[in-house]
């Protein structure tokens, strides 16, 4: 009775008190059979979710699952370290620092994998003999010193080596050698107590490291290898062509010409505002890989990162740019129309200038054309500024001038610069945009160009042939018949 | 004698060839010693130069120094139970696993070292189960498939684990659980091919495993502790400051006002650009800290975080801004004139903003004056806007009209839109500004107000006995003295 709210709803209904309670046996059980039932679907349909996401994941790059194939194809084969009998008479018991190296050192990209192996071998190697010295020179003082001296030079050693991961340039190229530097010397340093055999348990665990990483960068270099470098040679222009993708939808959405698409392809700029720490790291770990396809060991990866940087500087303007579209409304069609065919143009030719740039940089030749391109995207600037200029007449004498001739003569309207304000704002916005794009990403890829010695574009021969107008006029039209497709 | 020249030139002088052979033989010691002291000299200088830095690293922020002496510290301990023999008895030759754990797992932060502690500990405990129970199986079905069932569980389990290594909230949270839980699945069920009593090593590498990371989480926690959360919640607010001094500097630069201190902290927006990878990295670590401070277990970190994300759109805007400079003297100083005090105003009000939402979110109090702050700026907008409208008429009637009236009423002149255009486009962006403040940062402050339950202002009492309309006249007036300082 009393407390339960169902048992007071029964008494008030008045059926026979069992059949009631029954009924609210009944009702409680199927309520928590429905909630347990919500529960166990919703978590089922979670994790299915989940799974979906991943699958997805997997999909969109199928180099992914290759990967955790390759991981678990090596972890396979170091086990069989274990498994023969010869093979594990030779490393001893410890083969299962294989085992560990193998789980701590593949990664995704041959670059990372590399960076990962160099650091471990160079660290333990360097380790191992600090370590071992240390112990002799310990061995051959007073034996109640030895303690002392080796817990001393561990404190000492562990204490520099963790600041200097602090260091930016050591924490890029050497993080985790200081960490395996540490492990390895307070190992070895600390086993000094009690193994016998220091030195045979120092060479076997350099020879099982050095089994452990060979086997990773076999496997990651020849079975479907992904290489940093070439994954920074395609992200930097791939991140340039969604710049000129969202410069151009920005433009044409601001004049009203915008479809769906366009709508979708807008936001492409977003992920190139946060961009330079994943190329960070991918230069990072190119600068580790051998010669592969058609780079050098010192190919010029820091010239990437300028370009990223010049991407970057690109996108801020676009950001700003595409603020502008809310207001695009308050400015009078009549004044838009005046200024619609020069920003299109001068859009058209910056995001052309960029898509030359980024085909430059993806198949490592020097353009043919972008001086062209340059050229042009300097006359839609300057037809836009002579437009603006044109704009100020427009502002004193309002197109409808000619319908009411006595308004005009007798008194000058004037169009508030306010209303025009958004659309000049957004003109010179664009204008800054062509003026990054010409001294940054231009300049930038130029260096590139000039360190990583691009080849000479094939038609260059024809070219010189040709009358080198015939091909600028030719370039010109290409340009007209995109703005106004 | 032939091809040396300095050979050569001994014959020209016509000395005693011996004397002149010795003289030569001097000359290249010489240049080989001035060389080699040159590149000692270089090299000694560049390593001075790098310790330089180093240690400016350490003076910069003291707290790195600490965290090398913890790790020492930590270490030494460690290394105790390897040289104490009741310990050493206790936990076995696998206390060296207690000595990797401290090595790989103390972080600068707490939340680090817990990230990686928790992770470690529940993955080797899920890794060491799972290991035992498939070993179990595998030992109960015909002897000749056990290598066989554990080979292949070791594959799938491997290579699903690295494959949920690339769901992005995965990565964020249990990277480093992952390779732990591959790593100790492997270990075990490889070792037991070998190890006769697998229950008692898997046991000791628990044990040691927790021995390790109690020490690691005690000293991070007690011993100068550096909280993720709290370095967060510095951080966000500090870089809003920056925020607010470049756009001051930024304006005062582009009429002419900015000093040598100005144009030193005018680049401060710079680092607010790219901060937000490092920003997730200190919301993730956060989100395993304990409550300490003034924050509770489930602080809002992720508010945190949506106020970056707004800092920066900020930064976007001032970046564009900056670039403005450029153009500042292409502007006629009459018309500058005409919008400086309007800019100024909008500028020191929009910083006020920013500023007081920084102290607000520093201070963790609902601020009292943040309504007449964005009042301020609201009205400043305003301001500007009819500077702006007032613009038109001077530009059709240029300052110096009462000097040679004739020419006036005979024709208006007009100033060219394109000139006044870079002033134009630099107030628009300065407005564009304040209502990314408004939108964005005001709001993201809000939320975080809300969730993280902020106090109410001190003198919110007092300011209720008051009249409201005092405080308002009070703070315009402090506005404008700002603006005339």
């Amino acid at each position: 009775m009393s407390n339960k709210n169902g048992v007071e709803w029964s008494i008030r209904v008045g059926d026979g008190s069992s059949m009631v309670l029954e009924h609210e046996h009944e009702h409680v059980v199927m309520r928590l059979w429905d909630r347990l039932k919500g529960l166990v679907v919703g978590f089922v349909m979670r994790v299915c979710m989940f799974i979906k996401k991943a699958w997805d994941l997997g999909v969109d790059d199928p180099r992914k699952f290759f990967h955790c194939l390759k991981v678990g194809v090596a972890l396979m084969v170091v086990s069989l370290f274990y498994y023969m009998r010869p093979l594990y008479d030779g490393v001893g018991g410890s083969a299962m620092w294989a085992v560990m190296t193998v789980v701590v050192v593949f990664e995704f990209t041959v670059g990372g994998t590399l960076y990962k192996c160099l650091n471990r071998i160079c660290a333990t190697f360097l380790a191992g003999f600090l370590a071992l010295g240390i112990h002799w020179i310990a061995s051959h003082a007073n034996h109640q010193f030895e303690p002392y001296i080796m817990g001393i030079s561990l404190f000492i050693l562990a204490s520099a080596t963790t600041f200097s991961r602090f260091i930016p340039i050591v924490k890029a190229r050497f993080e985790y050698g200081c960490t395996i530097f540490i492990l390895t010397y307070s190992l070895i340093s600390v086993s000094g107590y009690r193994v016998d055999n220091l030195l045979s348990m120092t060479h076997t665990r350099v020879s099982t490291i050095i089994i452990g990483t060979c086997l990773c960068i076999i496997t990651s270099m020849l079975v479907f290898p992904v290489w940093a470098g070439l994954e920074l040679h395609l992200l930097v222009p791939r991140n340039m062509n969604k710049l000129a993708k969202s410069l151009e939808c920005c433009v044409a959405d601001y004049f009203g010409r915008g479809d769906e698409e366009s709508k979708k392809t807008l936001p492409g700029y977003k992920c190139v505002l946060n961009s330079k720490s994943s190329e960070e790291s991918m230069a990072n770990f190119a600068r580790w890989e051998p010669a592969h396809g058609g780079f050098n060991f010192r190919h010029p990866w820091k010239n990437y990162l300028k370009i990223g940087a010049s991407s970057r500087s690109c996108a801020y303007c676009i950001e700003t740019l595409t603020s502008c579209l809310d207001s695009k409304n308050q400015v009078p069609e009549s004044i838009k129309k005046h200024l619609e065919s020069a920003c299109m143009n001068l859009s058209s030719t910056s995001s052309n200038v960029i898509r030359e740039l980024a085909t430059s940089v993806t198949t490592m030749t020097r353009s043919a054309t972008i001086n062209v391109a340059v050229n042009d995207m300097k006359n839609a600037v300057l037809e836009l500024q002579n437009d603006l200029k044109s704009l100020s007449d427009l502002l004193i004498q309002p197109h409808d001038h000619k319908e009411n001739n006595e308004q005009v003569s007798s008194e000058m309207t004037i169009m508030p610069l306010l209303e025009v304000m958004p659309l000049v704002s957004f003109a010179s916005l664009l204008i800054e945009t062509a003026s990054r794009i010409e001294e940054n990403m231009v300049k930038a890829v130029e260096e590139l160009a000039e360190s990583a010695q691009f080849k000479q574009p094939e038609d260059e021969v024809k070219l010189k042939n040709n009358q080198a107008t015939n091909k600028i006029v030719s370039d010109e039209e290409n340009v007209i018949t995109l703005q106004r497709v």
